[in-house]
C-alpha cells in the first residue's frame, strides 16, 4: 500500500520515527509492501510544510538538528496549522506526535477527532487522548472506517498493547500487572546499588529518565495513565484515570529494600489491573514487595515489562524498553505497519 | 466473518482448541466479530465426520474423552479421509494438526499444499511442514490469496513468532537467543536443586515434558528446528534444518551447574540466529553459561524465552509456556484470529 503520511508535531518521537523511516525505506517496500511519501509537517513551534507529491525527509530532518526548526526549507506551500493540514493535505495517514495538555487531552483530541471525521487512519503516542477518551475516537474510526493505534502509550516500541489486543486475543486475559515506569525502575535499582533515594533522582533526571518536575513519575501517576489505557482498552473496562489508587515510591526508603532483599523478596512500582468475579476490572499503582523468583522481580534500571496472567496460555510477560526516541518512533511504525498489513487485504 | 473449519487431526492439540472454542464462542462472535462452525473432522485413527451445517463440537469432543474416538457420532456423512475432507468439505479454513513424520513432513506437507491449492486457509502446530518447506509453502499461499499460519510451531501459544513477524516488522531484528525447549529446563531447573541428571530427566518424563525417549529433547534437536523456523521466517535466512551446529544438555554435569552459580552464572540451552556482517545467518543450539543478570538466566522449569535484539527497540523478551494443550490450542486461535482480522477487511 501507498501512504501519504502528515507529521503533526515534529519533536522527539516524531524525529525517531524519520529516521527509522529513512533508514528502513527500501527495507520496508521489499518485505511488507509499505510505500510512503511524507506530504506534510506541522510543528507549532518548528514551522510547517505541505507538499502534495512529497517532502524530502532527509532534509526536513538535517534542517530541524540544525536550526531547531524547519524554516529555511523552501519547498511547497509553508505555514498550514494543524488543523489546515489534517483536513486539507492529500495525507491519509496522520501521526499525532504534538504536545498536549494531560487533564484535558487537548489539542491532540481535537486532531484525532478531525482526521478521523476525514477518513485518515490515524497513530498517535500521545497518552492523552486515550486515556480520556478512548471508546469515542474507536467508535469514530469505526464508523469512518478507518483505524486508529496507539502502541507508543504503553511501554513505547515495546509491543505490550498489542499483544494484549491481537496477540492474546481469546487467550482469556484475567489480569495484567507490570513495570511500565522506567524512572522508578531505575530509581529503586540505584537504592538497591546503595544510592539514597535524592541521589538516584537526581541521576536519573541527569541521565534524562526523569522530568526536572518528577511528580507524575515517583507518585505514580504516569504508571497510572498507562494501567488505565491498558484496563480500558484490552481488558473492556471502563475506568476514568483518576479512579484507581495510586501510591508511589516516596515512601520506600534504602531500609525497606535492604531488609526485602534478604527476606528474598524486591520492592517495585507494581501497575495492576485485574478482572473480579463479579466482572468488574480493579486496576491500581503500589510498590509491592515481589519473590525474587518472579519474572517481574529481576527486571532492573529503566526497563519495562508487563505480565498478562490468562485462562489457555498461563502467564505470558514482554520485557523492554518503556520510552526513547527510538524506541517511541519504532512505536508508531509497528502501527503503520499493522495498519498497512490490514488495509493491503482490502 | 463466518469460517468453516475442518480439523485434520483431532489429538491433545485438536482437541485443546475444541475446548477453548466451545467455551469462547460468544465472547469471540462478541469482541472479534469471529463467527464459526466446525464442519469436519478427519482423523485416521478416531474416524471422520462432514456436516456441511456444522457438527456438533461438544458432542465430538465428548465421545472422544470417553470412548478414544468418533466412531458414534452418527449424524453427517461418515469416513472421509483427510485429503478428501481438504477437497470436498465447504471448509475455508484447515487446521492441520495430524501426526508428521519430522524426516519427510508428510503427510502434513501434503495436506497443506492440498488446501492452498484448494484456495483454503491452513492454520498448523506441526513443526515439520515449517522446517522443511515453508518459503514454497508461503509462496503457494501468496499465489492462491489465502493465509498460512503456523504461530503453535515455536514456543506453543506464547506468541514468539508472531511478536519477530509482525509486532517487531520493521524493528531491525538482529538477533535472536532463547530458551526454546522446556524439557531440558525444566531437568537444568531440578539439578540446581541438587537432582542427578537421570532423575531429573525420569521426573520429566514422569510429569509427560519429555518423551520416552527423549533424544530430541536432550540432544537438542527440537531446539535447532524451532530456532532454524525462526531464522528462516522471522530473520529471512534459507537455513536447512540440520545445517546449524547442535548440542545438547547431556555434557552438563551437577558440578557445572553449581560452579556457575558460585561464579554468578547459570547453564541454560541456549538456541540463537544471528545476522552477520555480511549479512549471512548463523544459528546455534548450545549450552551456554548466562550471567544471572541476564533476563534469560531467571527463566525456570519448563517456561520458555525468546529475546529479539533489535535495532531501535533494543532488546524485546518474551516468556511464557512452551507446550501444553490448551497453551498450542491457543496457538491456533491466535492464528485463526489473526487471519480473522485481515479477511474482515477484505
Amino acid at each position: 500500500m501507498e501512504f501519504n503520511i502528515a507529521f503533526i508535531g515534529f519533536g522527539v518521537v516524531g524525529q525517531g520515527l524519520a529516521e527509522i523511516l529513512i533508514e528502513q525505506e527500501e527495507f520496508l517496500k521489499k518485505n511488507y509492501d509499505f510505500h510512503f511519501k511524507v506530504v506534510a509537517v506541522s510543528d507549532t513551534m518548528k514551522g510547517s510544510w505541505y507538499k502534495r507529491t512529497g517532502l524530502d525527509l532527509k532534509k526536513l530532518l538535517a534542517l530541524v538538528k540544525e536550526n531547531g526548526n524547519l524554516k529555511g526549507y523552501g519547498e511547497g506551500i509553508e505555514g498550514w496549522d494543524s488543523l489546515k493540514t489534517i483536513e486539507e493535505t492529500n495525507a491519509n495517514l496522520i501521526l499525532e506526535v504534538a504536545w498536549t495538555d494531560l487533564k484535558t487531552g487537548e489539542p491532540a483530541i481535537t486532531h484525532v477527532k478531525t482526521a478521523l471525521k476525514n477518513k485518515k487512519h490515524v497513530v498517535l503516542t500521545n497518552k492523552g487522548p486515550i486515556a480520556l477518551a478512548v471508546r469515542e475516537l474507536l467508535d469514530l474510526a469505526k464508523k469512518n472506517g478507518v483505524e486508529m493505534r496507539y502502541e507508543g502509550t504503553v511501554l513505547s516500541g515495546t509491543p505490550a498493547l498489542n499483544l494484549g489486543l491481537n496477540n492474546l486475543a481469546g487467550a482469556g486475559i484475567t489480569k495484567a500487572m507490570g513495570i511500565v515506569n522506567g524512572t522508578t525502575n531505575y530509581i529503586l535499582t540505584e537504592m538497591e546499588k546503595g544510592m539514597s533515594y535524592e541521589d538516584a533522582l537526581k541521576q536519573a533526571q541527569e541521565l534524562g529518565y526523569a522530568e526536572a518536575d518528577p511528580t507524575a513519575d515517583v507518585e505514580g501517576f504516569d504508571a497510572l495513565g498507562k494501567i488505565v489505557i491498558l484496563a480500558n482498552t484490552v481488558m473492556g473496562a471502563n475506568l476514568s484515570k483518576d479512579e484507581p489508587p495510586c501510591e508511589g515510591i516516596t515512601k520506600i526508603t534504602a531500609e525497606d529494600i535492604v531488609k526485602a532483599k534478604e527476606e528474598g523478596f524486591r520492592w517495585k512500582l507494581i501497575a495492576g489491573a485485574e478482572i473480579k468475579k463479579d466482572g468488574s476490572i480493579d486496576a491500581y499503582v503500589r510498590p509491592e514487595k515481589i519473590p525474587l523468583t518472579h519474572p517481574l522481580a529481576n527486571i532492573m534500571g529503566p526497563t519495562n515489562a508487563l505480565t498478562y496472567s490468562t485462562k489457555y496460555v498461563s502467564d505470558v510477560t514482554i520485557v523492554g524498553p518503556g520510552a526513547g526516541k527510538l524506541p517511541t518512533g519504532f512505536a508508531l511504525l509497528t502501527d503503520i505497519l499493522d495498519i498497512n498489513r490490514l488495509v493491503s487485504k482490502r
